[in-house]
C-alpha cells in the first residue's frame, strides 16, 4: 500500500567517542524514508532542500523507489544543517550548531500522484507544518503516525496538541512522555496522552527498547544489546521507517501487526546506529533484515510452564 | 531441591515520594528467602541478627517453612540497620545511616542440617564472608549465585574477584557490570565479567528489565511496566529469590530453565515494589504469581512472520 513521508532532509555533522564526521546527510525524512523502503515501494517523500544538497543522496533514494517528487530544491538557499556532540554514554549529546536554512518557511507541497495515500508518516516537523500536510491530502489515509520531540513540547505545545488529536499513533522517547503528560509513570503518562487523541502510542526507550501502548494493552520490545553503538543519530527515524514500511506493506492495521511493526521498525534501528549516518541503511538484504529480526524473536524467547 | 540463602537481616528505615516508614524488617536474606520460599520449602537462612529483630518476622518465616537454624541471635548487640532516601525518579537514592551492628563481624555458622544443599544464595555481604560460607559447605552445591554491589568493588575488589571465581551465576545491575569491567557496552562488560568466573553473568536494570548471558547467547526479561513503584528496596534481592527459587524447585539448571528462572525472579519483583518493605511477599498465591507471569508472556509475545 501507498506511503507518504513528510520531514526534514538535511546535512549533518556529528562528534562520537568513536570519531567524527563532516557535513553528511541526514533529516527524519531521509532516515525514515530509507528504512521504510525495505518494506515498501515507492515511498513518496515531502520535504525542502537546498541547492547544496547530495546529488548523490538523491540518485540513492531514486534507486530505492523513494520519489522525490514531493521535494521542493530551493536553489538559492541551503539546506537544513544541525551539529552535534555525543558524550560517552552515547544517550546524551549536545546541540552545537542549528541552521534552520530553507526549513525555517517550509510549506509542504503534495504532488497530485501522492495523493490516495494510505499510510501517512508524519517526521519530526513543526506540529503546524505537520497539520498542515494532513489537511492538503484530499482523504485522509488509513493510518497516520507522528513523531515529535520535546523542542516543540517548549515552544509550540497548543500547537502540537492540535496536531497529536488528528494522528493515530505518537511516537516519542521516554522523556517527552515524561513532559508532555506531566507523569514520571510511563503507564500513567501513556494513559494521560492516549487521551489527547492518538489511539497508539510508542514510547522509545533508546538502548532499553520500546513501549507499545493501546487501550488497556501494552507490548515492549527490547533493543537488540549491541557491543558498539557507533552513531545513534538516525535511529528513532530509522525506527519509524520500518514500524511504518512494515505496516504499510502488510496493510494490517491492528494492534497485533503493530507489535510486529514494533520489532521490525527495532531491528531497522539496530543496524542504523552501526555506521555514522544513513551509510548502514544504504544496501541491506532481505536476509539481513530477517536475521535481525530472529534475533529479536531468540532474545526474549523463553517456554513457559504456564498452561 | 534444597536451598541456602546467605544474606542480611536488618532493619531499614525508608522514605520514598510515597511516604516513610519507622524500622521496617529488611535486608538481604530477608527478601530472598520470602521470594524462594514460594517455590522451594524449606529454604534455609545463614544471617546474623541482634537481640532487637522482630520475633513476628522469624514466626513468618517458619510459617512459610523457612528455616533459621542459621540465623544467630546476639542478644546484646543491635541488628543491622540502613536508612535512604529515594529521590522522585525512584531509580536513585541517597543512604541516610548506615550501621553494621552484628554485621561488622559476622562469622556465618552452617548448621548440619544445611549440609548437602544443592543451590546457594550468597546474598550481598563482604565477598570474604560469601567465600567463607561456600569454604564451610562440605560439598560443593550444584549451582552458586552470587549477588553483589558497588560497595564492595571499591573496598574490597580482589575479596570480590577470589569469591566470583568460585560461583555459577554473578547478579549485578548495570553501573556494577560497568565499573567491574570498565566497559559502557553491556556486552562487552558481560564478556569480561564471564571471563572472571562465573559462567552466567545477569545484568539488572531496574525498571528496563534484566538480561541473561551465557556463552554466546543472551536472553532479555523486561520489568512489568507499572502505574506507581512504591518502594523498590529489596527488588533485586527478590529477584534473586525467585530466580533461586524456581531453578530449586525445578533442579534444572540449563539455560532454557535460566530464562524461564528470570521472568520468576522478575515477576516477584514486580511484587515487591507494589509495598514498602517485605509487605507484599507475605501472602502471595499461586494464582497471583502465575497471573503475574503470564502477564510477562503476554508484554513480550508477537507472532513472527518469518518462517
Amino acid at each position: 500500500m501507498s506511503l507518504t513521508v513528510v520531514g526534514s532532509m538535511a546535512f549533518d555533522a556529528l562528534e562520537t567517542p568513536f570519531g567524527k564526521t563532516d557535513k553528511i546527510v541526514g533529516g527524519a525524512a531521509s532516515y525514515i524514508s530509507l528504512a521504510a523502503s525495505y518494506f515498501v515501494q515507492p515511498v513518496n517523500v515531502v520535504s525542502v532542500v537546498g541547492g547544496d544538497f547530495d546529488q548523490d543522496h538523491i540518485q540513492l533514494m531514486h534507486e530505492r523507489h523513494i520519489s522525490t517528487e514531493g521535494v521542493q530544491v530551493k536553489e538559492n538557499e541551503k539546506s537544513f544543517f544541525w551539529s552535534g556532540r555525543y558524550f560517552n554514554d552515547m544517550n546524551s549529546r549536545e546541540t552545537l550548531v542549528t541552521e534552520l536554512n530553507v526549513l525555517g518557511d517550509f510549506d509542504p507541497v503534495i504532488p497530485q500522484s501522492y495523493q490516495g495515500c494510505e499510510f501517512l508518516m508524519l517526521g519530526n516537523l513543526a506540529p503546524q507544518v505537520q497539520k498542515t500536510v494532513i489537511e492538503r491530502l484530499h482523504e485522509r489515509p488509513k493510518l497516520v503516525v507522528m513523531d515529535t520531540m520535546n523542542f516543540w513540547m517548549d515552544i509550540a505545545l497548543d500547537d502540537l496538541k492540535e496536531t497529536m488529536a488528528l494522528v493515530d499513533v505518537l511516537s516519542i522517547n521516554d522523556e517527552e512522555a515524561r513532559q508532555l503528560s506531566g507523569e514520571y509513570s510511563l503507564v500513567k503518562a501513556a494513559k494521560k496522552i492516549v487521551a489527547m487523541g492518538p489511539r497508539f502510542l510508542i514510547i522509545k526507550k533508546g538502548e532499553h527498547g520500546a513501549l507499545l501502548f493501546h487501550g488497556e494493552n501494552v507490548f515492549f520490545a527490547p533493543a537488540l544489546p549491541l557491543e558498539e553503538v557507533f552513531d545513534p543519530t538516525g535511529a528513532g527515524d530509522t525506527f519509524a521507517g520500518g514500524f511504518i514500511g512494515y505496516l504499510a506493506s502488510t496493510g494490517d492495521t491492528s494492534f497485533e501487526n503493530m507489535k510486529r511493526a514494533v520489532i521490525y521498525g527495532s531491528a531497522m534501528a539496530s543496524f542504523c546506529v552501526e555506521k555514522f549516518g544513513t551509510e548502514r541503511l544504504k544496501n541491506l538484504t532481505q536476509q539481513d533484515i530477517d536475521s535481525r529480526v530472529q534475533k529479536f524473536v531468540e532474545l526474549v524467547a523463553f517456554d513457559t510452564i504456564l498452561q
